[in-house]
């Protein structure tokens, strides 16, 4: 249950996605690492708030307690803190589990892939957090998905709004993950889940209401630099400083147009310290409607200067920030938009079809398709020993292959090989 | 225990290995398929023999009872059965787990790759087995591992055997898995196992001692196909046809030079039904050694006609053929060689650093690097606000970028960027 099998024509859609993707991540310097898809249970543990329970565990049937991993951040992490590297800029590929309660058609799965970006060292604040707004511009331009908007945040930002309207700081973590429902729920219900559940008072909600429905870009990080009372927070100051600058490098990036500094911002994880980011697409039904309507998001990070030092014996810190494309998402919109187009994806390369004409010639083929093989050329035959040529041509039609090279006795006996484009049934003796 | 992580400069040969490997499954006209990690644990019992203990069970959260896949030929046959796809050459490049003692110093580990090929579908005989072998011959020669050799032999020979040899049918399985030690230990041992644990009579396992020592080529085959006992002997003669049919297409191939028939060569797995393989590498100590010395397995596969039909509800078959790359044990021998060669392996595809000479550039460096990235120029900066041009091209040199691309205020105040060979130091201004 919520996990599939890929087909070859799905398969082929998704390599195509992943290999834009993995090149973007190239483009910008990462190396590839690969981590197990076992990690031990106490390194998940603590990791991932309410959503441990989601965890796949592994039977103990002697030996470690293992899970499967969660996500891919974890393990780099892990992975840093064990090798000691305080310096690197990786990208990871890979499958990831959650016993979610899954929603295949939204693309929502039990085993689905995630691509990770991430840049580990300490560096100049803000140059690398650009870069991964950068990377996330990027990719969604090339995969031409429709028009975007980026969402950007920073936890120390929340943290001093939230202190600011008098939230006790024990409550912090529980606040901004109902902060985070505001793209689904209107701020009414928010509100009420802030002083129900989370026991918030109802003065402390409305102010934090005031601050989190705000988003804007230079313009309101300005503002809020003069805010009487989040300017005198050192957390919120930190944070809009740092903002302000991300501002600055997105501009000389040129793409701001498309950043908004949305204060509704939270992210779900407990790990993120500084700067969050999501993007989500934004679908027009038609062109006089004049709220765009988000269709979801299909990409997000943020900064984790503290998850290494949890791995670390003696708590050394190793600033992170990294970015997750949500490739399971947009893979079910490409699949959309092929399927509306009516275009068929070959599932092979194969260039060319080796037949014969008439029967007793298999040696004839093996021979010939041995050398294309040995050539590198690819190249694909019948497996019986007297296919009809009709059977052979429709086989090219169907999959694909553009060339026929067929040998009948004719050829044999000439020694030379007649060269068929598919399409155009024109043929040249070489 | 068992597992790894992969740094960058693994996973980057791993990742040429697996290129290479993939690239001979395209020219052969594979599609890829994709299979969940997780399948349901009943799919995977009674499959592997004695090898299941191995299997990793998940943890009853609730929900169905779920294993991690042991192989890719089970989820494959699972696959076609669900699917009812009779008729399908496919490659697939995943992990598998097995609960096994790990010996990593010699590539064998818990979570290791796999390389599949495997041609399913009703065709004319050994026209598909004779392009498994084809393609093992294609990977280890495009590999440059050294000398090897394939072993060859047919299931239905091997019991053809054991019935002129008076050991009853009950006993095919047991006795099987005993003849395939037969690479590591001498006769006398497996002749003792066969008496000793599988209760054989001495007689019979004399019997059978005379027949699985035998390898040859051609010439073995059509001395069998004369044998007083074999040639009364259904399967065997069965066997003994297809292996000589193979040959006939080995040779037009033109690769029989590799190939050895083995009647010793058994394959520990159940699931076979007719023509099995596998490719030792062998290993000359010195040029005067008379006997080269097997270092172990490489790929190995074979035909399993029964077991799509154990998943299918009215049991149909769909015969199949494939064969398995050992990528680990490759993998390993590939790294002996880089290291032994001194070779250092890029784990970055990065074509240009840009740098600045001077403070305060900042803003120029990220113009300009935002300006490749987008015309897909693979590039990097270093991450701080005023590093020293000495820093940059060290970066350079340690990470095997070949260009820095530097702007200094003569450059913004000229409109040109100088481009710097890092190796030769030559520079262009352009």
């Amino acid at each position: 249950q919520g996990t599939r099998d890929h087909p070859p024509a799905q398969t082929a859609l998704r390599d195509r996605l992943l290999s834009a993707v993995v090149s973007c991540f190239k483009r910008h310097g990462a190396a590839a690492i690969d981590t197990p898809v076992l990690e031990l249970r106490e390194t998940l543990m603590g990791k991932y708030g309410e959503d441990t329970k989601l965890i796949y565990e592994l039977q103990d049937q002697g030996g470690e307690l293992l899970a499967l991993r969660y996500d891919l951040t974890v393990p780099f992490a892990r992975y840093l803190a064990m090798n000691k590297v305080t310096n690197m800029k990786r990208y990871h590929v890979a499958k990831v589990y959650r016993r979610d309660n899954p929603a295949t058609t939204r693309g929502r799965y039990r085993e689905f892939y995630q691509c990770d970006f991430d840049i580990a060292g300490q560096f100049d604040p803000m140059i690398p957090d650009a870069e991964c707004l950068k990377i996330v511009h990027e990719i969604l331009s090339d995969l031409q998905l429709g028009d975007f908007v980026i969402k950007v945040n920073d936890r120390r930002i929340l943290n001093g709004v939230f202190a600011v309207c008098g939230v006790p700081e024990s409550k912090f973590i529980p606040a901004c993950s109902t902060v985070d429902k505001l793209d689904k729920v209107p701020w009414e219900e928010v509100r009420s889940e802030m002083v129900g559940e989370k026991g918030l008072s109802p003065e402390a909600a409305d102010r934090i209401g005031e601050y989190v429905q705000l988003h804007g870009g230079l313009d309101l990080i300005e503002r809020l630099l003069q805010d009487p009372k989040l300017s005198q927070n050192k957390l919120a100051k930190e944070g809009l400083g740092d903002m302000k600058l991300l501002f600055e490098y997105l501009t000389l990036f040129g793409i701001t147009g498309k950043i908004s500094f949305d204060l509704s911002l939270a992210r779900g994880l407990d790990y993120y310290t500084g700067v969050i980011f999501e993007a989500v697409l934004l679908h027009q039904e038609n062109e006089h409607v004049e709220e765009p309507v988000s269709v979801g998001s299909v990409a997000g990070g943020g900064r984790y200067d503290g998850l290494v030092g949890m791995f670390d014996p003696k708590g050394r810190k190793v600033p992170c920030v990294g970015v997750s494309i949500g490739i399971e998402r947009i893979f079910s919109i490409l699949e959309q938009k092929l399927e509306a187009s009516g275009e068929k994806l070959r599932t092979t390369e194969t260039q060319v079809l080796v037949a014969t004409p008439q029967k007793h010639l298999l040696p004839a083929r093996l021979k010939l398709i041995s050398e294309l093989w040995d050539a590198g050329i690819k190249a694909e035959m019948l497996y019986k020993k007297d296919p009809k040529l009709l059977k052979q041509l429709q086989y090219c039609e169907d999959t694909g292959i553009p060339l026929a090279a067929i040998v009948g006795e004719q050829e044999l006996a000439d020694g030379v090989v007649k060269l068929r484009d598919v399409a155009t049934r024109e043929e040249v003796r070489m």
